[in-house]
Parts: C-alpha cells; sequence; structure tokens
C-alpha cells in the first residue's frame, strides 16, 4: 500500500554470487570436470564469467518483473490463447540469446556443452529472481534433451533449434484429468497411419507453458498409448505433438492441438497451465519418439532431471525469502532487548533480536542446505558424461536415490523457511508489497509438481534404497562415511561429525527394520510411512551437505588461500551447527515413529475421518 | 477452471455439529455452566439450538461467498473509502439479529448471557465457514466488552447497542507504523480540552474493519499517549474515537477519522485492513475509557480473548481444509494399491491409499485438538463468571497460561495442516478452484495477528511459567495428571496416558533448566529458545486434550449412552492413537535443542547472515 514502486524494483537482494562460488567449485569441486575432454573448453573463470552475466540478466529482466508478473496473471483469452505479461517474450528471447535454453546440451546438438553444475547456477539465479520464468526456460531445455537424446536427426533438426532459441516452446504432456499421479491410466491414443505419423486423440490437463504469447510454436512431448499397446505403464509412448506441423516446403500448418483452457493458481501466476485438447477434429498428428511402449522410461529421465529441477527451485525461492527478510531486518529497529527495561532507549534493528535470529537462521539452513544438495546432484549427472564402467553405474545409482530427497525436502522445507521470512516480516510480510507471501504462495507447487512429496516418499523407500539389494544406500553410506572422515581432520567439527555418524548409523538400521516388511509380501504396510522415512533421509542427507561445507570453509580457513570475507565462511560453519542443533536431531523422531510396529491405517474401513 | 459455478456453491462440508456437541457438552462438560445463576436462563437443548441456527445462517450466508469474496478484495477508492463484497452487509445484519454480535455480553448490557462455550461454538461454525468476515463480527464483539468492562455507563449507552446491532464497527487500534509489535513506542497523542473529550493526533495501520460498506460508522478503540505521560507501556491509555462523533441532539458529524488506505494481502481478502489518519485537520475527537495510563491493561484483557479467538480461527480454517480433502477423497479414485500389479483393475478412492490417510489423520489430530484446546480455553473464560476466591484466582491464571499456547500451537500448525489439504487435493489443491489453497493463504496471517508466534512464546517462558512462583505451571500440572488419572481407568488408554505422563515430566524439568537462566538474569539467553519452548509446550498440552478426547469417548462407549455413531467416537479414539504415535513424540526433539547450552546467537555481531 502507498508504495511508491513494487518492492523488486527496490531490492536487488535475491540471491549470492559468493555462495555459488562456494558451493559449486570449493563443497563440491566442479572445477575438475573442466578437466576432462567433454568440458575442457570452459574453465573457473569462464563459468563464473557466464554466472554473473545469467545474474546481470535476471537483475534486469527477471527480478524486476516478479511482482508485476504475479499481479498480472496468464489469462485465458477464451479462445485458444493464454495472454502473458508482454516482458516474458523480453526474457526468453535474452535469455535464449545468452545460451541459457540449450546451455547444457552438445555442441553437436547446437548447445554450449557446459556442465550442469554451472548451467544450473544460472538456472538457480533464475530461479530465485522470478521462479514461473524459469519454467518455461527449464521446460524447453528440458523437452529438446528428450529429442535429442531419444528423437532421430531429423526430429533434433527439425525441433530443436527453434527451441534452443527461444522461437518455439517446448513442454512435458503427462497429466490427464482421469489419472492424475497414476501414469499407468493415461488414455490419449496414437492410431498409425500408413505415413509417418500417428493420428492423436486425448486431453492432458496442468500442462506448464502450453500456451502462451512469447513463443510462435509449442512441441509439447506427449505421453500416449498406442492402439493395442499393454495395459498400464508398459504400452505407453512418447509423441512429439506440435501445435504447428511443418510441411514438406517448410511452412507451418495447424495441427489440431487447442488450448482449452487456463488454470488460476494460488502462486506462480505469471506461469501458464494449460489444458490442451489434442485431435478434436481427427487431424492432430504425432510423431513417435524412440521405440514404441518405451515413453515413460524416456521420459522418466526427463523427469529425474525435473525433480532435481523442482527441488532446486524450491531452495532458490527459500533462499531469495531469506535475503528479502535479511534486508528488512538490516533496515528495520523495532523493540528493545529483553533486559532493557528503558523505554526511552531507541529501538534496535530486528537483526538484534535472538528469536529473528533464529528465524533467519532456520532459513539460512534450509535454503542454502537444500541448494547444496542440489549441487550435488548437478555435479554428479555431469559426472555421467566423464565416467564410465562401474564408477559410472555407481554415480548413477547415487544420483537415482537423492533425486527424490531433493525433490521433497527442498520442497516441504522451503515452505517452512519462506513463512519464516514472512513470520520476519510481521504483518508486512503479508502483504502484496512484499515479496515474501509471494516467495510462500509460490513455493507451495514444488511439493507437487512431478510427483507429490508422497510419490517422492514411495520412491526412496519403495525403489531407491533397495534396487540392486540396497546398492545405492550402500554408496550413500560410503560417500557419507567419507565425508565424516573429511571433517574429523578438524576438531572443531568432531561433534558434528560424529552427530552424523549416529543420524546414519540411525538410518541404516531402520531402513533394516522396515526392510522385513517388503520381505514378508506386506507391500502397504511398508510403504505407509515412506513420508517419514523421506523426512529422516531429508533432515540426515541436507546435515552431510552442511558438514561438507563446514569442511570446506575450515579448509579455506585454514589454508587461508581465498578471496571470501571472513563472515562468510565463519557464516557457514556457524550455520553448520545451527542445522545440527535444531535440525539434524529430528531424524530421532522419525526413526522412533518408524520403530513403532504398531500400524494405524486401515485401508478398506475408514469411517475414522 | 471450466467449473461451472465455485466450488463453495457445490460442497457443505465446512464443520461438523457433532464434533462441537462432543468437544463443548461431552469433554469439556460445559452443560454445569447452566447451573449456575448467571447462565441458569439456558440449557443444553436451546444452547444446541442456537449453535444449529449459527449453522444454518453460515451456510446460507457464507459459505457460498467464501470464494467469491477472494476473488472481489476489499479495495481502497482513493478517497476515504472501502469497497466491500455486497454480501457482508447482509451477513452483519442477519449475523446480529441472531444475537451474534452481543451473545455473550450480559442481560445487563443488552447481550444475550449466554457462556463463550457456546457463543464461540457458533463462531467456530463462521469462522469455518468464511474467516473474514467472522472478524468483523469478532472485532466489534470485543470493543463492546472493552466499553462495558471499563467504560462508563453513558459510553455503553452510546456505543455499545448500535455495535450490537451490527449498524456500527467496532474495532482495536493498536499498531503504529514506526511502533510494530513494540507497543511502548506507540506515539498516537491525546491532547486534554476543557470538555470531555482528549484531542487526537497520530496515525495507525493494519487496522482490521476500520473501514468498509457494511457499516455507518465506526468506533476505533484506540492506544494513545496522553500528553506527558510516563515513556512506555505505563503511559498509554485507551480511547474511543468514533469516526462519526455523536452531538449532544444526537446527530452525527465526522470526527476527523480518515481511511488513508487499505492493505492487499495474500489472503483474507475480503477482510478490510486499514490504515487511519486521526486529526489531519486538528479536529479529532477521543474519549478516554476508564483511567488514564491503563490504556494496556484494558487492551489486554481484550488482546487475551482475542489470542484465544485467534487460534480458534486456525483451528477452524485448518478444519474447514480438512472437510474439504475428505470430501475429495472420497469422491476421486486414483491410482492403486502398491501390492495391486494389475493395471487394468479400476483404480481405487484416495482415501483407500495408507498416505492420504496419514495426512488426512493428521490435519484432523491437529485441528480438532487445537480446536479442543480453544474449547477448554473458552470454558475457563465462562467459570471467571461463576467461580470466585482462590479458584477463579487459579482458573485465571490457567487460563492466562493457556492463551500464548492455543494461539502459537494453532496457528502455526493449522498451516501445516492446510497444507496437507493441498498436496491430498495434488495440483488441483494449488487451483482456485478449491478452496483448500484459499485456507492455506488465510491462515498464514493468524501466526501475526495479536502477536507473532515469537511475541506468544516470550509470554509463555518469559511470563505464563514464572508468574506466581510458577503456579501457573503447577496448575497445568495439576489438570493433567487429573486427565492422566481418569484415562488410567481405562486398560486401552493406560499407554497413552504414561506417555503424557513422560512428556509432561520432560516439561517441568526441562522449564526448570531453563530457568536458571532466568535466575542468572540472563535474560536473552533465557528467552532466545523460547519459540523451541512453546512447540514442546503446544504438543504436550494438545496431547492433554486428546488424551481427554480419547477418555471420554471411551466412557461414552462404555456408558453405551449416548447418540454418536459407533464411528465417530472410535475415530476420536483411533486418531488419539495417531496423535501420540506421530506429534507427541515431536516434544523430544525441542527438549533436546533446549537442553544444550551452546548458544548460537550473537545479538550485537552478527555478520554470518
Amino acid at each position: 500500500m502507498n508504495s511508491p514502486q513494487n518492492y523488486t524494483n527496490m531490492s536487488k537482494a535475491f540471491s549470492d554470487l559468493q555462495l555459488l562460488e562456494f558451493l559449486i567449485f570449493d563443497t563440491h569441486r566442479s572445477e575438475e570436470l573442466f578437466k576432462e575432454e567433454y568440458y575442457e573448453h570452459l574453465d573457473k573463470e569462464q563459468a563464473l564469467a557466464m554466472i554473473a552475466s545469467a545474474h546481470a540478466l535476471a537483475e534486469r529482466d527477471m527480478f524486476p518483473y516478479y511482482q508485476e508478473m504475479d499481479g498480472n496473471p496468464a489469462k485465458y483469452d477464451g479462445n485458444g490463447k493464454v495472454m502473458t505479461h508482454p516482458q516474458l517474450k523480453v526474457i526468453v528471447q535474452n535469455a535464449a540469446e545468452q545460451g541459457w535454453i540449450g546451455a547444457s546440451a552438445s555442441f553437436e546438438h547446437g548447445g554450449m556443452q557446459i556442465p550442469e553444475s554451472v548451467n544450473n547456477a544460472a538456472q538457480h539465479i533464475f530461479q530465485a529472481a522470478n521462479n514461473g520464468v524459469q519454467g518455461y526456460l527449464g521446460l524447453s531445455a528440458g523437452a529438446a534433451r528428450l529429442i535429442t537424446n531419444f528423437g532421430t536427426m531429423e526430429q533434433v533438426e527439425r525441433y530443436v533449434k527453434p527451441i534452443f532459441e527461444g522461437q518455439w516452446q517446448g513442454t512435458m504432456a503427462l497429466t490427464e484429468p482421469q489419472a492424475g499421479s497414476s501414469l499407468a491410466d493415461i488414455k490419449t491414443s496414437a492410431t498409425p497411419t500408413d505415413q509417418d505419423y500417428y493420428k492423436i486423440k486425448g486431453q492432458k490437463i496442468f500442462i506448464s507453458a502450453g500456451q502462451h504469447e512469447a513463443c510462435d510454436n509449442f512441441v509439447h512431448l506427449t505421453l500416449a498409448r498406442i492402439e493395442g499397446a499393454p495395459a498400464g505403464v508398459r504400452g505407453i509412448s512418447l509423441f512429439i505433438i506440435p501445435k504447428y506441423r511443418v510441411k514438406d516446403d517448410g511452412d507451418l500448418e495447424y495441427n489440431d492441438v487447442f488450448c482449452a483452457g487456463e488454470y488460476e493458481k494460488m502462486g506462480q501466476k505469471g506461469y501458464a497451465t494449460t489444458h490442451l485438447v489434442f485431435g478434436d477434429d481427427d487431424n492432430c498428428r504425432g510423431y513417435l519418439v524412440g521405440e514404441a511402449n518405451k515413453g515413460l522410461t524416456y521420459m522418466f529421465q526427463l523427469m529425474n532431471e525435473a525433480r532435481i529441477g523442482v527441488g532446486q527451485t524450491a531452495a532458490s525461492v527459500a533462499l531469495a525469502a531469506y535475503k528479502a527478510a535479511l534486508q528488512y531486518v538490516q533496515e528495520r529497529s523495532q523493540g528493545r532487548h529483553p533486559s532493557e527495561k528503558d523505554p526511552e532507549k531507541d529501538p534496535v534493528l530486528l537483526i538484534e533480536h535472538a528469536d529473528v535470529q533464529r528465524m533467519l537462521l532456520t532459513q539460512k539452513a534450509i535454503a542454502e542446505g537444500a541448494l547444496s544438495l542440489a549441487c550435488e546432484c548437478n555435479k554428479r549427472y555431469d559426472l555421467e558424461h566423464v565416467l564410465s564402467g562401474k564408477e559410472k553405474d555407481d554415480n548413477h545409482l547415487l544420483l537415482e536415490l537423492l533425486t527424490p530427497v531433493v525433490k521433497a525436502y527442498a520442497s516441504e522445507e522451503a515452505s517452512r523457511s519462506a513463512s519464516l521470512a514472512i513470520q520476519v516480516l510481521g504483518g508486512y510480510g503479508y502483504t502484496l508489497d512484499f515479496p515474501v507471501q509471494q516467495h510462500y504462495r509460490d513455493i507451495k507447487i514444488m511439493a507437487i509438481y512431478e510427483g507429490t512429496t508422497g510419490i517422492q516418499s514411495m520412491d526412496l523407500l519403495g525403489r531407491k534404497v533397495v534396487i540392486n539389494n540396497g546398492r545405492a544406500l550402500q554408496l550413500l553410506t560410503k560417500e557419507i562415511s567419507k565425508s565424516i572422515a573429511q571433517a574429523n581432520e578438524y576438531d572443531g567439527l568432531k561433534p558434528y561429525a560424529g552427530q552424523l555418524e549416529e543420524a546414519l548409523n540411525g538410518f541404516i538400521a531402520i531402513s533394516q527394520h522396515l526392510f522385513k516388511y517388503a520381505q514378508n509380501n506386506e507391500l502397504e504396510r511398508y510403504l505407509s510411512d515412506a513420508n517419514v522415512y523421506m523426512e529422516m533421509a531429508g533432515h540426515m542427507i541436507v546435515g552431510w551437505q552442511w558438514l561438507k561445507i563446514g569442511t570446506t570453509a575450515s579448509q579455506l580457513i585454514k589454508d587461508n588461500k581465498h578471496n571470501y570475507t571472513k563472515g562468510f565462511l565463519e557464516g557457514k560453519i556457524h550455520t553448520m551447527k545451527f542445522y545440527y542443533k535444531y535440525e539434524l536431531p529430528k531424524t530421532k523422531v522419525c526413526i522412533e515413529v518408524l520403530k513403532e510396529d504398531s500400524w494405524l491405517t486401515d485401508l478398506r474401513d475408514y469411517n475414522w475421518f
């Protein structure tokens, strides 16, 4: 109210280049990637320069429009169009021009072949600045990657270039009205023809970026069922379905892909969420990607990346909310210390209150811890390009285990973090004048996108910790033990290394305890508390990240060869201690809950509710 | 999207009359109030009939407009007016006509003299149906009560009747731009005149219901500082400041109270939150209430009721969100049980999934547990009218202790509860088509209204558990021990009684541990983890409520003289077990955190952030 301009025009605090350098290059040592052939065209300095230019772009084109896009949501025009903010086109164009849609694609496919560790630093900045608009870029990149990985050369040539150039929008079209999260129940049909295409008929809902004003064409990577295919997930195929198909002469013609509506949402209001209808006039062509009936396998490669991306987005938005809260408490004075009895003394800055510091450190611990876990995943993703053989398999397996964890931990905890940002601002935090309430609203969807927290939890307990006879769990244990050993080299870190070891042992023991249900084929029972198991895993694994961070900071301080400020590095160690005091112990309650053999669920008779 | 009408037109599930009867009359035995002279004009049957008619009113006038008011927020017209939804006037009029503004006021003051236990059952229904509009009613009731308790008979006659009739709106005007939560820094000035009024000058922000279209006049119960008054909270006085003052001939004239704006908020959008300017033309008169410099003491009586009210509102909104989620999962089928490998089998109802049941039971445990605690407070509030002497003092002391707990527990946990309601609905839960996202947005302010969670926590640890040498804490211990003894009469409840005893002992021990900081005059240190202390107290005290509920249900089942369904009573016992398995153990982590002597706060040097 009465604000001369909106907040995001007045503040620059949405991300932290120092933090990114520290996490990517010091904590996760991504510099070693540049020694490998695939990435040898880059070095750390260049990478940092690219990240800095992404930051400049975000500062100029994205962040100032964050609140404005919220106030002017994407809107369906009643006839196939979704009206979006004019700035969106500017952003997509400029980001494409800097290369941020195809950044991590190979040179061969027209990309810049930079590691995800670097690309995702830029995406993190975009997510922190204006998370909805980063969605448009990220989806295009993901759709293009599905085509480059599994499509024909012809498909790559036809679709990927205009996507990388920001002319065409790529999307993922999975969800259907009757199926929701249950992809086995997808009904969109693909009828073979004697041409190179299938005839498509069906509806998809909740399709992000499925229609908007910033692109000329839309390339929907769509799951559908070829006539006669097996029931369930084994009968799903992947198709490219453009809104306008390319004729032999290169001209475009309408492909009977109609946007039937746009969902109004409580957050991410600038991000169009559409309802698409394929083939209502029986004239929609879909082009098969890869082999028939393998669609879900292909899609899951993208889905896994997208899950890391969603987790990272949650961390990024939480970090932006933290930065906004941090700025506020350093500008506003209010109240006095409890021991100050003189009401004529000047009020102190909000940051001087113990409870405010507790709220800020909680936010910092969550946001930076989750971001570090995303960096861990990005690095492991990059390693897939440079490792081989067993090392590569192991790395992949560990990444598979970490994926649902970064997604679930970050999205659930980021909500708590943003809620604290609102608390720090008090009543002002609840008003549209400040961005923290928007962060809070935007973040909530992260626990739903690409599989709810419930689904991530079942993925972790039901699949990831048990595949290959628990190999992924062993690899995780090994990695964490390595970090514990490294931390033990610093006297000041020993207590925390000990705490993490205890949490790790608890995690392993309770996993074994639960496995007996699986072995007895009591699957419903086994998975019933998967969510609690995920909570425990998240707190423990982010505790691991904080120990890594603390060790890195301790080493930099000891070696005394770095450009960070003393406060920056000490702040990392301090936040680690905070995490170990306030957050890590939560694993113990989770273990207590999971140990309890009583089962309070009744899948058939549920008249208790 | 595409919804033919809005959700709240299609659903009736927002509250639960059976639950209210069970909590008020069986669990908290409010029937005994009717034996007392002050309330003897009422009986249980009449009370239930009143509650039922409140429900009919809410169903007809309030709930169908819940989403509509969100979509058409209160809006400042640029010139002193705040435009509100036309239905608001209908609601205020009809609620006033049924007596719900002055319901608990004495006959002497024009009220219906009904217990808060009954009045707040009606308010709960309004809060669950449309929490913003209940705010208008509740504020009027509160402002009127300040006048009846501390004002002159003339003031009562002048202001209270039109407030009870819904013609005039009562408000509480505390917060100022420079002071925020720090009431000691209030600057609004009151200059004595030789008439019966003071000249007022100042600004108040975040004044709920401070200007709208449903009432003709506004009566602001305002804190201001009389010229020359002592600094700090001891120099604050309470004034009645009407927007239009009553001339001797009974006509109204403008009192120089200008609404300078309205805050746009992320939730409670139908509830006007105003910025008021008093005396810009030096023509604003304020009428002192009670004695000079005692304003804060008076206001705190209302504030304490308001805190219970905010806690109850949070519980009510969480209950409404739970009911909406519960309806959804019984209508929508999706997915199959993990052990079902045949994809051609029909999907099962969402409620059949174990994780969905876990989410629903968590919501139920939070919402009903917090509501029970509000009922406990309401009952103790009513007892103030019927007890005397030491019994009355003890009852008051215990109520004082419970007040910040119901406020903080309910508002924090209700956010978690509503978040789970969104999760249950998945992507749909995030769209404006369903009310759960609105519940989630609305609830967030409850942790800020009438003192943030941080302030409630400092109130609990810094004041309530230590006043009268810890007398309130002793009283709480006694009450809880009584409930434990009662539960121990039922074999099936013994394990839970034991768990609560353990939690209670932990609570007492950690309180003693912390007191040593207070005794050493380390006040900042003492209060630094007040929030964690509050979390522990909340989980333990709501655990007490669930034991009471479980005992009540067990007794009703045993006596077999009741009209509840078997599922209803078993559901109470089941939810108690759920609470004891998943929620109560959280007290242990809190204790672990509080035991830790390390202090990670630095009030002066904070360059870690």
